[in-house]
C-alpha cells in the first residue's frame, strides 16, 4: 500500500499523503490560506449542505443523461457519507479564502470523488473513473453550488438558533407571570416616571424577542433562493436544459428545505443582498438582547447603592480582591457576544460592497461572519436562559418602597389637578423631601382622603385605569 | 399691540417675542439645543405628522368626553393648519435634542394652542382657554405622541423614496432591453470568465434593486405600528378607556395609512427595532447602489487603459489639469451617498442599543439619521437615473472584440474536451498569444471546423444553449 | 449692462447671470449634484483655505516666471477677498459631489478668476485676461488644491474644537476640586465596590479628555502633510522645477501652519490615511464622551428610585404628562453627537477604503463627514460645560450614607481578617441585612472597635492608607 | 492518590480532577461562559503576560514585606513555569467572558498557587500555604493584574505584527525598484491620467504601508500605561504604599518592556482609550491593504479583456468550470481579513463605549477583537508578501503600448498649447480615434516635430521635466 499518490491539476503536480480523500487543489489552498486557522470543518452544517449539493447534482445529471449512472450512483453514495459527517476531518480550508469559495467547492469536489473512487473499487486519484471536475461538479460552478450549500447550511443553522431565541423569550414570559404583582417604579431617562408592574416588564422582553423569530423567519425566506444551474455567472453555460429546474427538485427532496430557483440567475449569482439582510437580523436581535442585558445590570445593581430590585442568580464569586462581591457576569457576556455580533454585521457589509461586476468574491468572511454570529447568538440565548433568567427573584418589598416614596406618582394627579399643579406639588416634594401624600392631602386639601385612596390602591398604581 | 409676552412653567419665567406661536419650552428648548443647526422644520413631513397625531388625540378625547368640544374643534383647525404646512416655520428644535422628543412635541404643543387661541379670539399665552399640556397634549405623553408622529411621517417619505427607486430599476431595466444584443465578456474575481449579453447584466441591475422594493414594504408594515395611548410607559396612564383604539383610529382615517396599535404597549413604548430594520433596508439598498456605481465605473473606464465597454453621459470637465478628461462623476457621488448611509445605520444601530428600562431617549438623533438617509438615498437615485442611466451607451463592437480575442470562450469546450485538455488549451493560449480556435481546430484538430462553428455562433456565445 | 453672459468649456456653452461669480464649471456641478442640499459655503474655512492655496500658487508661480506677475497679483488679491470671507455666497457646490473635489476646485477658480478681472477693470467671463484654468490653476490640479485646501482648513477647524475640549476638560477638574470631600461609594459593573471621594471621580473625567488634547495635537501633525505641486498623480507633472517647495513655504508663510511637503507625491495623491486617522481620534474622543455622559446621568438618576449622588442642573421641563419631572438632557444630546460621529467614522473608513490606483475619489464625502463631526463635537463639548458641568451639584449626605450602609466597604477588612473571614461576612450582612460593623466587631469580635476605628476614619474611607 | 479534590469558595464547595492545576473559580467559569470555544490559552502571549504580573507582585509584596518571602519565591518559580508556557493547558476561560476579566485572574492565581504548593511539597488545594487570593492575588484587584497582563501581550504581539508588516512594504519597495523603468498609465477614477513608472506605483505602495509602523509605534507608547497597584477602582486601596511603582519597576525589568504607571490610577482602571487608538490603527492599516489589494487585482485583470498591467504568480486553479482561469486568491483573501478587521473595530469601540462608571466589564471582548485582528493581519501580510508580491511580474511592453496609443498624453501639452486646445485635441481623438500626435503635429501643426520629440521621450513620459 502506497503511503503517498501524485496528483497534478494545471499548474503542475504535488505529491499527497494517500489517506487522505482530498486532493492537489485542496492542498493548495492548505498552503496558500493561512489566515484564521479555523477549518471548514467547525462547521459541520456547511460541510453536510456540499454533500447535499454535489448528491443533487449528480442525480440531475444523471436524469438528464450527461452522467453515467453508475458514476452517479457512486457519486450519491459518497454524498451520502458526507451528510453523515463521516468525512468532517477532510475539510480542512481555511474559513476565510480567495477565490469565491472555489477551495472549498473543490475540497469537496475531491474527496467525494476520491471516496466514490474507493467504492468503485479504485484507489484515490484514478480520477479517469471518478473526477472531480467532470464528474463530481458537473453542471456545476463554484459560483453556484458554494452559495447553494451555504445558503442551505445557514437555513439549518438558523433553525437551531431560533429555537433557542424562542426558550430565552419564553423564559422571560413566564418571569412575566411570575413577576405580575411586583409593583415597581417605570423610569424614563434613569428618571422617576410611573409605576408599572414587574411582570410587564418582563413581559415586554418576551414581546421584544418574540419580534425577532419572525424577522427570523423572513430571511430564512430569503436565502432559500438558490442559483444552481447559474454556473459560472448566470448564463446556464454548460448546464443541460431543464438542469437548473431539477436540481433545484433534487435539493428540495433531499434538505426538506423549500429552496426555489432564483428568476434572474445573472443577479442571483453575484446578488449578497439576503446575507446582509440576515445579517441585519442577527445585528438587531443582538442590539435587543444588549439593551436588555443592560436592564438586568442596572435593576440588579446594588445591592446597597443602587437599584436592586431583582436579583441574579450568583455564579461566581465576583472579584479577585472584593469579598462577597458577585457580579451579572452573564448580561455581562451576552452584551459582549452582542458587540461581537454588530461587528461582524459590519464586516458583511463591506464585503457585500465589495462584489464586482458578475461576482462577489468575498463570500467567504460573509460566511465565516454568519456561522459565527448564528452560533455566538445561540449559546448566549441559552446561556442566558439556563445561567440568569430563569433564577432571578424580585426584591418585591424593597420595589414597592421605591414607588410609595416617589414623587412620580404625582402623575396621576394630573386628570384631577390639572399638570401645572401636579409640577408645583413634585417641586415642593422635591425640595422638602415630603411625600406627595402629605403636601397635596394633609397640608393644601388639594384633594380629600377618599380620591387619594380611590386613586391609590395597590391594583390602580400596578395598571392604572383612567380616574378624572 | 403688545411685542412680547410672558410665559411660564415649573422652572420659571421667560419673555417671548408676541409673534412666534411656540412657546417657553420651546424657547428653552432652542437654547439648550445647538448642535447640527439643522430645524425641525428641515423635515416638513415630520411636522405634518405632529399636526395629524394632535388633531387625532384632540378628536378622541372629544369623543370620550374629557376634553371640552369646543376647544377640540379649534386645535383641530389648528392642526389643519400645521398639517396644511402653514406653520412650519415655527418648528425650529434642533434635529437632535435631548429629552426624547420632549422639546419636539412641547414644540407642537404650544404651536397648536397659540394658533387654536387665536383662533378663538383669544391671545397667545392665554393658556387658561387652551393649555400646551392639559388640552392640547390632553391624553398623550411625549413618547407616545413623538414616536407616533415619527412613524407616520417615515411612513409618507419612504412612499416616495419607493417611487425613485423604482424608477432607477425601470431605467435599468429599460437599458436591458436596448442592449439585449451586445455581446461582451462576463467577468468573475476580475478575470475574463465566460461570454454574456450586456442586456442580461443590466437587467440583472434592475432585479437587484426592484428586490429592495419589496423591503421597503416590509419596513414600513413595521413602522406601522404605533403606541397611542400608551401614555408615558405603556400603562395608559392619564389616557380614559377605550382611548388608545380610538385614536388608532382618528389617525388611521386622517393619514390614509395603515396604522395598528401594538399589542404590547409596554413594550411599544421603549422598543426602536423597527427603525434598526428600516435602516438596514436603507443600508442593503446602498450596499447594492454602490456596489452597481463601482461596476458602471469599471465598465466605462478607460477610454484607451481601461475596460471601455460603455459610455456614461459627459456631464462636466472632469480634470481642471487634465483636458479632454470627464469622469464618472454621477457614480461617484452616488457611491459617497451610500457610505454615508451606512455612517448613519451604525449611528441608528448606537442609538437602539442604548435605550433603557422603559424608553429610548436617542430616539431624536434615530429620526435625524433616517430622514437624512432616506432623502439622500432619493436624491441619488433619482441623479443616478436621470443624469447617467438614461444615457449609457453601449461600445458594441469592442465589448466583442473581446470576447472574440479572449481565452474565456475556451469554457464552451468543456462539455466537448473534458476540463483537463480545456485547462491546457487555455494555458498554451495564454503563454503563446495564440487563439483558441487556433490552438483547438487549426493545430491540434481537437474538434472539427464544424463543431467549432455550431459552438461559437453569436447567439451561443450571446446566450448560451448546452452542446456536448 | 447686460444681466447675463454666456461661456463655453469644451462640452458646449452655457449661459450664467452676469452677477455671479461662479462660471459654467460650477454651473455644471450645481445641476449635476444636489444630495445633502448643503453648500461648500457652510464651512467657510474651507473656502477660505481655497483662497490660501489659489494665492500661495500664484505667487510661486509668479517666483518662478510661469505666470505673468500682474496677472498674479490681481489673482493674489482677488484671493485676499476669498480669504477674508467676501465671496462666500458664490461657494455653492453641494458637499457631497463626484469628480474628487474637482467642481469644488473650479469652483474657487472661476469665483477668483472673475474676481480679479474685475479687480483689473474687465468683465466677468473674459478669460482671456484671466483664464480659472492657465492662470488660476496654473500648476495645479483638483488633486493637490483640493486636499491642501482641505488640510489647512482641518486644521484650522481643529484648532476651535480642540479649545472647546480643553475647557470641558478644565470646567470637569473645577468639579473635581469642588466635590474632593465628597465621599462616595465606588461601583464596579454596577455592584457597590469600594468607596472614594467624588472629586476624584471628575477629576478623573477630567484626565480622560485631556488625553485627547494629545491625540487631536497629533491628528494636526499628520494632516499637515501637503502634496502641492504634484499636479494630477504625483509625477509634478506641468509643475515648473521648485514650484512643490515654493508653493508650500508660501502656504506655511500665509497660513501660519507648519504645513510640510510630502516626501512621496505618488503615495500622498491618493492617501487618506490621515483623514482615517483624525477620523479615529474623533471617534475615540466621542466614546469617552459618551461613557462619560452615561455615567452623569447613571449618577443623576432618581431622584426617590435611582443612585442620585449628583444633581443636574434643570433645564426644561422634562415631561408632557409627568409634572416636576426633570430630564439630563444634556448628557443625552452629548450620547446622540457621539453616536452620529461615530457613524461618520464609518463613512470615513468606506470612503478611504474605496480609494482606486492613483486617487481617493470619495474625498468630498470625507469633508463632509469631518466638517460636520467636528462642528458637532465643538457644540457638545460647549454645551456640555455651559449648560451641565459648571452646575453640577452633589448630595453629599445622600452619598455618604451610601458607603457607611454599604458592604462594599469589607474589602478595607481583608488585609486584617483575609479574604475568605471577609467574603463571610459580607454574605452574612446581605443574607441578613445587618451591618459590617454588627457582624465584625459586635457579634464576632474579629476586631477591636480601635482597629475598626483606626480603619474606618472618613479619611480612610475617601483616600485609604494601608492597614494591616 | 487521590483522583479528585474538593475546593470550595464563598458560593460553596465543588470537586475538581485532581491533575488539573485549576480551581473551583476556573471551573465555574467554565461552566458559565461557553460563547466562542476558543480558550484563553489560544493566545499564549496573554498567559505568558499573567506569569509575569503575578511574579512582578510576588517580588513586590516580599520587597514590602506583606509576603512572606518563601511564598513569594514558590509563587515567583511557579509563574516561571508559566511565563515558559509550561502550563497554557490549564488556561481554558472561553476568550469572552463576564466579570471584566476575574475569571482569567482567578485561574491564573488558582494555577500558580497549585504549582507552587506542588513546588514546596504541598498537594495541591492546600490553599493555607499559598492561596490564590490571599497570596497570589496579594495587592492586586482583577481591575490592575487583568488589564496590565492584556497591555504586556499586546505589546509582545504587535512586535511581531509590526516585523510582517515591514517585511511587506520592503517587498513592495523591492518591486518598485524593479519596475522603475516600465511606463504605464496612471489613473484617476479609473480614467486614464497621465503616465507614471510602474516602479513609482510600487514604491508609493511601501511608503503608503511604512507609515504605519509610526502609528503601531504610537500604540505601543499608549498601552504601555499601565496601572498596577490601583487595585479595585484606582483608590489604592489595600495595596502597601510604595506598591505601585515598585511592582511597575519589576515588571519593566522582567518584560523588558518600557512600562509605565499611569499618573491617574481612577481614570487608569476604566479608561480603554488605548483599545480604541489601537483598534483604530489596525483598522487604518486593514483599510490601505484592502485598497492596495483592489488595486493588484485591478492592475492584474484579464487577461484578455482588462488592464493587465501586472501578473500575479498563479497559486491554484481558480475555477471549477473554467479551464485556465487563474485567480488572485492572495488579494482576496487580504480584503476579507480586511473587513473582519474593520468589524472588529467597531466591536471594540461599541464595548468601549459600554464602560460604566469606575471599570469597563466589556474588556475581555475587547482582547479578543484585538489578539485575533493581530493575528488575522500578521498572517495576511505574510501570506500576502510571499504568495503574491515577490512573485508580481509586469506586463511592461503592453503597459507602455497603452499609454502610447492614448489620450491622457495630452495633459503633457498644457504648458504648450493651453488648456482648452489640448482639451479639444482630446475631444477630437476620442471622436475619430485618431492619436493625440496625428492630430496635434500631422494635421494641425500646433508644434513641430522637434517640440513632440522633446515632450514626449521615454524618460519625460515616465518622469516628466516641465517644458513650455
Amino acid at each position: 500500500m502506497p503511503t503517498s499518490r501524485i496528483e497534478h491539476d494545471f499548474l503542475g503536480e504535488r505529491t499527497l499523503p494517500n489517506d487522505v480523500y482530498y486532493g492537489i487543489q485542496t492542498l493548495r489552498a492548505l498552503e496558500n490560506f493561512d489566515i484564521t486557522g479555523i477549518p471548514l470543518r467547525a462547521e459541520p452544517l456547511f460541510v453536510q449542505a456540499l454533500g447535499y449539493v454535489k448528491k443533487a447534482a449528480a442525480l440531475a445529471n444523471r436524469d438528464l443523461g450527461v452522467l453515467d449512472p453508475t458514476i452517479a450512483r457512486y457519486i450519491a453514495e459518497a454524498c451520502d457519507q458526507v451528510i453523515a459527517g463521516q468525512h468532517d476531518n477532510q475539510f480542512l480550508t481555511d474559513m476565510i479564502q480567495g477565490g469565491a469559495g472555489t477551495s472549498v467547492n473543490m475540497n469537496a469536489n475531491e474527496v467525494i470523488a476520491n471516496v466514490a473512487l474507493e467504492l468503485m473499487g479504485r484507489k484515490k486519484g484514478q480520477y479517469d473513473f471518478c473526477h472531480p471536475n467532470n464528474h463530481v461538479n458537473c453542471s456545476q460552478s463554484t459560483n453556484d453550488a458554494y452559495p447553494t450549500a451555504f445558503r442551505i447550511a445557514l437555513n439549518n443553522k438558523l433553525a437551531g438558533y431560533r429555537d433557542e431565541l424562542a426558550m430565552l423569550a419564553d423564559a422571560f414570559a413566564a418571569k412575566g407571570e411570575e413577576f405580575r404583582n411586583v409593583l415597581k417604579m417605570g423610569r424614563t431617562q434613569l428618571q422617576d416616571a410611573v409605576p408599572m408592574s414587574m411582570g410587564d416588564e418582563f413581559k415586554a422582553f418576551a414581546t421584544n424577542l418574540r419580534e425577532e423569530l419572525l424577522r427570523i423567519d423572513d430571511s430564512r425566506h430569503l436565502i432559500s433562493e438558490i442559483n444552481m444551474g447559474a454556473t459560472a455567472i448566470g448564463t446556464r453555460v454548460n448546464a443541460p436544459n431543464g438542469y437548473a429546474e431539477l436540481v433545484t427538485q433534487h435539493l428540495r427532496e433531499l434538505t426538506g428545505l423549500d429552496l426555489v430557483l432564483a428568476g434572474d440567475l445573472i443577479e442571483a449569482t453575484y446578488d449578497t443582498g439576503a446575507y446582509v439582510q440576515l445579517s441585519g437580523v442577527l445585528k438587531r436581535t443582538a442590539v435587543k438582547l444588549s439593551k436588555i442585558c443592560n436592564d438586568l445590570r442596572l435593576l440588579s445593581s446594588g445591592p446597597r447603592a443602587g437599584l436592586f430590585e431583582i436579583n441574579l442568580p450568583p455564579l461566581q464569586p465576583g472579584s479577585s480582591i472584593m469579598p462577597g462581591k458577585v457580579n451579572p457576569v452573564v448580561p455581562e457576556v451576552v452584551n459582549q457576544t452582542a458587540f461581537y455580533v454588530i461587528g461582524a454585521d459590519l464586516t458583511v457589509t463591506m464585503a457585500a460592497e465589495a462584489g464586482q461586476l458578475q461576482l462577489n468574491v468575498m463570500e467567504p468572511v460573509i460566511s465565516f461572519a454568519l456561522f459565527t454570529s448564528i452560533s455566538y447568538m445561540s449559546r448566549a440565548c441559552r446561556t442566558l436562559r439556563e445561567k440568569c433568567v430563569v433564577g432571578i427573584t424580585a426584591n418585591a418589598k424593597h420595589a414597592e418602597d421605591m414607588v410609595r416614596n416617589s414623587v412620580g406618582i404625582v402623575t396621576q394627579l394630573n386628570p384631577v389637578l390639572g399638570y401645572e399643579t401636579s409640577a408645583e406639588i413634585a417641586k415642593e416634594a422635591l425640595r422638602t423631601g415630603k411625600s406627595v401624600y402629605q403636601i397635596a392631602v394633609a397640608e393644601r386639601h388639594l384633594l380629600t382622603q377618599a380620591k387619594w385612596d380611590e386613586i391609590f390602591t395597590f391594583e390602580n398604581l400596578i395598571r392604572p385605569h383612567f380616574i378624572q
